[in-house]
């Protein structure tokens, strides 16, 4: 694009989107043009906040007259550097925050239309104060907005439960690469009309088209909930008390996260305020959530303190706590939400985000972290997390007295190179949870099923022909000399 | 393809093949040139049957390569005609029923690996004798195979808990069109590794890939059900009957299913061994399956009378019997499994498969069944089956003294074009459960909105650009003049 259609585009964005709607202040725009964690900057030819949906397509449709790229963005709370530009400064920035209504409440049908700039956490409030909720929940809650989370296909730490966001969204509205305007926001729980286009959106982190609002499920407030500690022997251990768990208390079932006794050290540490709950050392912990709909919540607790009994019996406890209140509970929970802080406080580290079938988890953590540790002189394995959903943290620390970026620059991407090919080994996925964008496409090209790449490339080209949409994330190109 | 290249062909498959792979005879092959409602007549040039998923990616290596047309082909039960070649003969008709083996069960992560030709009462009883169950069920489950109900994303009467399809499956085997072979068997629950694709394949109805083998996710066996017959005034009272039901019961609702006077006095009639279990008549009924996994089932059974009893204090509900036993308790479903044939006994008929949001139905079925009989004089609708998921079959029978198929040929299409113009005016799908296939193939170009639409045709071109993977089914193309 030259000066003069640059000009061109710029006055018609401009009006379309009135003065709020679109700024080349450079202090207003430096904020959005790096990612939160610093890894990622960018330039853009301007950032567009549109209004509502119209205004969405009307600039998309302009756009594509200008062959101008768009990266859409909500909290810029990802992960994968996925809503960050590149530097080139030929993108347009288009912000969803602006566009953060409830449309329609159900509270009957338990469903919520709302729109993509949502905040996360404001949609937990405005649930619970309708005696609902929303049970998808994550630490970047207070940014994440509605529209990020479907792109992204987020998941979180009740998952186990209640699936991923894929499983939250009953219908979509989304913008489409042409500037149309796909609408299934009228939630049915049956369709047959070929295959899912809502599924097809979810996940594809703005290379298909703008998610601008959806329709969600909501669930019933929990009463209650019991919140344990318990210290374990090995990961085997961790895995046959889960499926004890998930045998004795179903549905109740909301969370089982793992935390090595490392990481554990690391928090204690580093959160003076907190305390190891049980008295002696654990190889692992694992932290369970069970909640409960019952006005009388006293049931849960005692199978609770069943469920326990027979772990302990069974010997697949060493020892366990159980919150006594919602005081204890949270501070059971703050040692698992502290464990990335802590890690990166704790020093230098080259971290990933994978899954494998969730029955193999226990094994792979035992011999990825061998092989890994035994490769790479020096260096710790730490794997934390979502142990019931075959998905886990895995960082590996550096060797004592390295220095952060110099041993990152130099060790990173043949570690990261590592750990990806064993969890191919595995069956498994390099991106569990955080997505691809740009941090992980080349490794997408390196290790897909040719396949996978062929379909991924084939429906980009199908649905954004002028490629425009995001552009250099998710999908590794053919012509990249990554996928040669 | 000339008869030279035929020739070649047919060689080459036989090769591929073996004896018992490939078939050109006639009587053979003319079971399954049929739909099984004998809606549907075709031809092709051959009958394959291939033994593993090797053979299928050779086959259809081979296929792109001469151009040749592919039918996919399970149990041959589909309602739609998505299984039956056209009648020009140059389509290969590829049954997956020798395939039909369990490759994996794993009773702890409560999975099974099943390939495509697996018969789904075949699933259902392999299951039970592990402690295990696989919760979807149908009509046709003695012919229906797994290949089909992915490729259709069959439905039935547990979807109200379990869902359709889509979501019992954890991965899937399928060959693309080029002959590659997709493998997301090793089931993640969670993989950001950009869209969805076994989601996409779901659905599908062969026309993107032919699914070979699928892992599916099982539920424990139940311990116990407990079956209401219950007679109420409206829909409208069905409805908050249902949300009474969901709030009390959680979990343990199974199935939700409605049934007017109309629809039971014909099963009374035609089924000489039932009888109405109920003294008086009602409006309209509900079936309502509650069940447990609880070794003790005295719970379920009291929480079953207090749930009656509610409903019957809040006036939800006229009358009420709960089946006694077992024997009762399929007594009950006979009525509701019984109403499709004893409707066809009773009389001409045109069938719609409809959805709409669950919350509407109600209103629905009264606004939609008064405009209907007014425009078409003397018919009567009669709209049965899964109120709790928003879809029903929705008949209008013709007038008293009507001739079958003539009456069928001269009203059909007008009174299908209402239908349909009803539930997208009500933002619903005119295919629920039964897929598009042939049958509403046109009707889908007729009404869906234009972005879904360059959707559908926008992959089917990018995966199949030689367009012969089922073609006619499902994808109303550009190019046709429905679509114009």
């Amino acid at each position: 694009m030259n000066s003069a259609t640059h000009g061109s585009f710029l006055e018609s964005a401009q009006a379309t989107l009135g003065e709020r709607g679109l700024t080349r202040d450079a202090e207003l725009m430096e904020p959005w043009l790096t990612d939160w964690r610093g890894r990622y900057h960018g330039n853009a030819i301007a950032l567009a906040s549109p209004a509502n949906t119209a205004e969405v397509a009307a600039l998309v449709a302009l756009c594509a007259r200008h062959r101008v790229p768009i990266v859409p963005q909500g909290g810029n709370s990802g992960m994968s550097g996925g809503a960050t530009p590149d530097a080139s400064g030929t993108a347009l920035l288009l912000s969803l925050r602006r566009m953060d209504s409830f449309r329609r409440w159900d509270e009957d049908a338990r469903e919520v239309v709302c729109e993509a700039g949502v905040i996360l956490q404001t949609l937990h409030d405005a649930a619970a104060q309708r005696a609902l909720r929303f049970p998808l929940t994550l630490g970047g809650r207070g940014s994440a907005t509605i529209g990020g989370l479907i792109s992204t296909n987020a998941g979180g730490t009740q998952v186990l439960r209640h699936g991923t966001m894929r499983a939250q969204v009953l219908g979509l509205e989304a913008v489409l690469p042409d500037g149309s305007v796909l609408d299934t926001l009228a939630a049915l729980k049956k369709d047959n009309r070929g295959f899912d286009l809502k599924q097809l959106l979810i996940g594809s982190e703005g290379t298909l088209g703008i998610v601008t609002a959806a329709t969600l499920s909501l669930e019933p407030q929990i009463t209650g909930r019991q919140v344990v500690f318990a210290g374990v022997e090995s990961v085997q251990q961790a895995w046959c008390l889960l499926l004890l768990a998930r045998d004795r208390m179903g549905a109740a079932l909301e969370g089982f996260e793992i935390i090595p006794r490392l990481a554990l050290e690391s928090v204690l540490h580093h959160e003076p305020a907190s305390r190891d709950p049980l008295s002696d050392r654990h190889h692992w912990y694992v932290l369970i959530e069970l909640v409960t709909h019952d006005p009388d919540t006293a049931p849960l607790a005692e199978q609770t303190t069943a469920l326990l009994e027979t772990a302990l019996g069974k010997g697949l406890v060493e020892d366990a706590t159980i919150a006594a209140n919602e005081t204890q509970a949270e501070a059971l929970w703050a040692l698992r939400d502290g464990i990335s802080s802590a890690e990166r406080a704790h020093g230098p580290a080259v971290q990933h985000d994978i899954s494998v079938p969730p029955a193999r988890m226990p094994d792979f953590i035992d011999q990825a972290s061998a092989a890994l540790e035994d490769r790479f002189e020096g260096t710790r394995a730490v794997a934390f997390g979502h142990l019931g959903d075959g998905n886990v943290h895995f960082h590996l620390r550096a060797p004592t007295g390295a220095t952060g970026g110099e041993w990152e620059e130099r060790e990173g991407k043949a570690i990261s190179a590592a750990v990806h090919d064993l969890v191919t080994q595995w069956g498994g996925s390099i991106s569990a949870e955080h997505g691809i964008g740009q941090m992980k496409r080349d490794e997408l090209a390196r290790l897909a099923d040719p396949a996978r790449l062929t379909i991924l490339r084939g429906v980009k080209q199908a649905l954004d022909p002028l490629g425009i949409m995001n552009p250099g994330k998710l999908v590794p190109l053919a012509s990249s000399p990554q996928a040669a």
